[in-house]
């Protein structure tokens, strides 16, 4: 093992840390099944704050600031779901398989998206600008996963 | 409608409130998906919280902190997917159409879940026994909707 591939695991198995421990006996269609729940309720409660941002739907204070604590939340759902052992599974699922061959690529992006939705929760409420700019930012961050380690 | 139904209808108005109108667009197959997507995760999270509650896992204020978190926010998100228009979906789903019958008795089962769950999250970090004590009581409102609202 070289050391990059080393350090890379290391981080996988610090940034997951007791996750892995807690959820080791979990089989790969459950762990598939679970981080695509939490995907499920990111779309959830991202599509009302999306059509605020973009004006499609009047803003709401406490809409706004319960998705994004929901968000916040959901947003550390999906990552230990990702354990190799879900890459051959029989379940459908459109993870690929360049999640496994570049972990810290796909760690940066897991990070990014976790950090932007904790900013999203931290703007006050009531504050439609700031809301608006850090849902903006929260958007862009779906890419980083999606674009790259999702089947179109 | 009488006024037994009159209030039901009100509650349930009031009680999901905001929800219902930023989801109002929403197809009843979506629905289902979003509510089995946070109902899988209630179980995701509450699996490790009962085996360390059973003594069958080490108590880890880490994991049962987080766990209880996670759940305090996953505990509120099935309730606004179970509208009336869900009840002749074609999706897979074991509700029973007891739960749109008596909603006074459905909201009040989802009520104590969810007070059990914040009262659980509220524990302080590394009190074992409390925290044992709150599982538990969190375990019992599991039945609330289980038993009666649910097919077996």
């Amino acid at each position: 093992m070289n050391k990059t591939l080393l350090s890379a695991g290391l981080a996988l198995v610090v940034g997951l840390g007791y996750s892995l421990s807690a959820f080791a006996q979990a089989k790969p269609e459950v762990l598939v099944k679970q981080r695509q729940a939490a995907m499920t309720l990111v779309g959830k409660y991202w599509g009302p704050v999306n059509r605020m941002r973009q004006g499609k739907a009047p803003f709401n204070a406490d809409v706004a600031a319960r998705n994004a604590g929901y968000l916040a939340a959901l947003s550390k759902m999906p990552w230990d779901g990702f354990v190799a052992s879900t890459k051959d599974t029989t379940a459908k699922t459109r993870a690929l398989p360049e999640i496994w061959e570049n972990p810290d690529k796909f760690k940066q992006a897991a990070d990014n998206f976790q950090s932007a939705a904790a900013k999203l929760a931290a703007v006050s409420k009531g504050d439609e600008d700031g809301f608006k700019a850090a849902a903006g930012a929260l958007g862009k961050t779906c890419g980083g996963c999606h674009n790259d380690f999702r089947q179109k």
